[in-house]
């Protein structure tokens, strides 16, 4: 038995939901993975997979009897299990009994397809019905009729994103949106809607002038909701960082005071997890530390950093993330999920559907025959959703948890691989030092013409900016490869070398670096 | 060649795109179409869609020639045509010359495949390779480099999209979004921006209190964008309607008055065209002239009736949508486009990236070695964006606007196939009288047991309000089929039935009445 123990134990940071924690281990469920996975953990890596209660483990082991021979089998049997586990999570029995697996399975695309010709107004065209895939394409996350098992199917994947986030039990609340830039406008509708709850109904002026506050290395979508909720783009106050990128969090605490001095109210913290130019992590912990200290919402925004959560490894980057209020997590990006897959979770149970329902009677009536908690169209800002779940859940369930740890463990690997292929290579200079803490590898590639001269003279800056573009538009006409660049403060044009694709090989990389080398050696 | 130019004239509001007008409509090319089509066009009707220019209509033979001979058989003939009238659309050679048919198809697959090893932060897994479509789920239509032929296809359908609305030679701007609520939200955002531009920096105390004006027939999403934007959903004023669901022109200038008298300022007025419920038509002339008096932003929610707009039979219902600031238009919905498929179109050019663009250089670097104007990331709230063109692109290369014009005739005339069904019928009240301007068909059943009862006694309206949701139980528990209902303003539940399925039958509806009998005749 405490070889099972072990298996459950290692994806789970909280074992309230033995339904379905051990589905997602299924897939590597061998003696051998056990052993090297029950051996390297720290002491706090333990404390973070670990079930202190015994009584739970006889629970998880009859879960797991009943869940994995059933249908274990069958790629779909995680439908049935969803299905006929419903009454344990619901409590109450369904009015729409499955009558057999293949029905289960198709029954959300089914009723979309049927309702096209009823009362729906998202439609399903005849050209899509080849295959069942089209049914999550074209059903709609909306109400629990319309896509029972989605609905299903999101509401126990956001609450295993909170556990691997290391909320108690995985409660709290949560939805897929379209990408990244919605979940951090999402983090920030709602903390505005925690501290100042009248501005729903009364608008921005029935609360003082509120300040946010995110890296100046931090995605620009936190500055476009600011400007789009109604705070100003001005009122987005910029954090400086440390050589790597990372928030310094002195000077967030000084830029809160300064605000406070003037009057306004600080409301909110992004903190990034895995930064689009440098791949940096900001010191989740000590800035929870301020937003405690000044009662204000902790947002992590991990949409490309996230996947690390996966990482028995890496995860210690994301150390407090369970202190925040809201994280924003991108499948999409580093787990290789097809776009779109975000989620915004949040800690507060309830706070997404206050914060956003209107309660329009047409499309959320009460009086339906099952449990309209299921219905979660209301605490969304769209109505209907397209279904973005089922290509992960088929992925988790399909990889595993440790699929997914050796998939992000494997970049974080190829990247180093990258790093330490060119840290001391002639004609490569690293934008900042050390192993990068994400896939990000930044660096410049100085042609043999630029060596030797003045580093800080004007002249070299001036060539080395155009040397990235001039080699990337290079590429684009041989058609071989891409690699992006940018400039970053007073920093000039840098590579950026970013690798989400674990099918890459060493030999990729050093076909990277010779095609920069070829193409860049006679500029 | 008068049989050609009638061809050509047929889809086009305005002949400035020669290079494409003509595929849309390659489908429909032959001459019986052509006939019925030159034949019963009305006065008004000939203005939408005749080309004045004679000398335009000799640059449409010619480029019909170049079009339509190339590639005519192959489905991605437009892809190739895309590419090379390219530099006739931009003005400038590519940087990045395909080699062949096919890999141009696979251009912005390959480039999203490649960078997923490189720059871009969205990945690709292996998983995702078995077809060409998972390219476009996995592509993002963001920058041209990235997603070069998503990103024209984007342009160019917009244009055409314009173009339908009327907007003189299809000019303007627009983007493709995650669903009709997310469209309405940029409308008022961009409204917000075009009066109070300094609301994007300085936030909404840069502005006077701003009022918005819609139906309440409406969508509830004017209500969430006016919350989520910092408006306040109170300073959403809801307008009155007559009998059947249209606003009422004389309520909303009263309102507007009533309005201005207590020191706001009406911002903006969204007209629905195809209401959810009714499936009315807001006048939008009459309401435009009282936008113009007061110098008010005008947009109209066609999120459900834009598919009208395909229909020369149906489209009188958006007379004086020209007129209109913005639209919102879901092919999506009646269009039969799979989810996700919305629109928001905008009169003035370059406004949507004046109102969301950050300039991000990290993303958008000005330096790249073609015409940045092709990068439409920066004008999305969102950053990576699904690509929901290629759908639609080949719905409307496969069918032709004669096809979705089929297809939309087909819907309305089985909706008044039900209506004339049981308008008369035993046991059944229509919701409000006449022939329905949409799809939707909003009716009562009356059980046996309720016949012959006072219609306005408390007792009647209890009982009649319980029927819908029983016998929408029933339907379920029976699997056959599924109506929706809801309650409106006083009027108890009562079925909405909606048609967008042109593959429906009339028999299909017949067996929805038989089971709606067959259920409901015992309660």
């Amino acid at each position: 038995t405490q070889a099972h123990t072990n298996t459950h134990t290692l994806c789970s940071t909280s074992c309230s939901s033995p339904c379905y924690t051990l589905g997602f281990l299924q897939k590597n469920n061998s003696l051998g993975e056990e052993g090297r996975l029950s051996g390297a953990l720290s002491e706090r890596q333990k404390n973070l997979f670990t079930c202190e209660n015994s009584d739970r483990d006889v629970r998880f082991r009859r879960t797991e009897t009943d869940f994995s021979n059933m249908f274990r089998k069958l790629l779909f049997s995680s439908c049935w299990n969803l299905w006929t586990s419903l009454p344990t999570i619901s409590g109450r029995r369904l009015t729409v009994p499955p009558r057999s697996l293949t029905s289960t399975i198709r029954t959300s695309y089914w009723r979309a397809w049927r309702a096209s010709t009823s009362s729906y107004l998202t439609s399903l065209s005849p050209l899509n019905k080849s295959s069942w895939t089209a049914g999550t394409r074209s059903s709609t996350a909306f109400t629990y009729e319309i896509a029972p098992v989605f609905v299903l199917m999101e509401q126990l994947t956001l609450k295993k994103m909170r556990e691997m986030i290391g909320w108690p039990s995985g409660e709290g609340d949560g939805i897929f949106s379209p990408g990244g830039a919605i979940s951090n406008m999402y983090s920030v509708m709602i903390a505005r809607y925690k501290y100042f709850p009248d501005v729903k109904t009364k608008g921005m002026s029935a609360a003082p002038r509120l300040v946010l506050f995110t890296s100046e290395h931090s995605h620009y979508s936190i500055k476009k909701a600011g400007a789009a909720l109604g705070f100003g783009s001005e009122n987005v106050v910029l954090l400086s960082t440390d050589e790597r990128g990372r928030v310094i969090p002195s000077d967030l605490e000084a830029k809160i005071l300064d605000v406070k001095q003037k009057g306004y109210h600080p409301l909110f913290v992004n903190a990034t997890a895995g930064s689009t130019v440098y791949g940096a992590f900001d010191p989740i912990n000590e800035i929870a530390d301020i937003c405690e200290k000044y009662n204000m919402w902790l947002h992590v925004d991990g949409a490309w950093g996230g996947g690390l959560l996966m990482s028995r490894k890496h995860r210690h980057k994301f150390s407090g993330v369970e202190r925040a209020n809201s994280v924003t997590w991108n499948p999409h990006k580093m787990m290789g999920v097809p776009l779109q897959c975000s989620a915004i979770l949040v800690r507060e149970k309830g706070i997404l559907s206050g914060c956003n329902s209107m309660c329009a009677g047409y499309l959320f009536q009460p009086d339906k025959q099952y449990d309209v908690s299921f219905d979660t169209g209301d605490k969304a800002i769209q109505c209907g959703r397209h279904v973005d779940i089922f290509k992960f859940w088929l992925m988790w369930k399909a990889k595993g948890t440790i699929g997914f740890e050796q998939h992000i463990d494997r970049c974080l690997d190829l990247s180093q691989y990258l790093y330490e292929k060119i840290r001391n290579r002639e004609g490569y200079e690293m934008v900042f030092q050390g192993v990068p803490q994400h896939t990000n590898v930044c660096f410049w590639y100085i042609p043999p013409s630029l060596r030797g001269m003045d580093p800080n003279s004007q002249e070299y800056r001036e060539k080395l900016h155009k040397v990235a573009p001039k080699i990337k538009a290079l590429m684009m006409e041989s058609g071989t490869t891409m690699v992006g660049y940018q400039p970053q403060g007073q920093k000039v044009n840098f590579f950026r070398m970013v690798i989400s694709n674990p099918a890459a090989l060493q030999s990729d990389i050093d076909f990277l670096i010779d095609e920069i080398e070829r193409l860049g050696h006679g500029l």
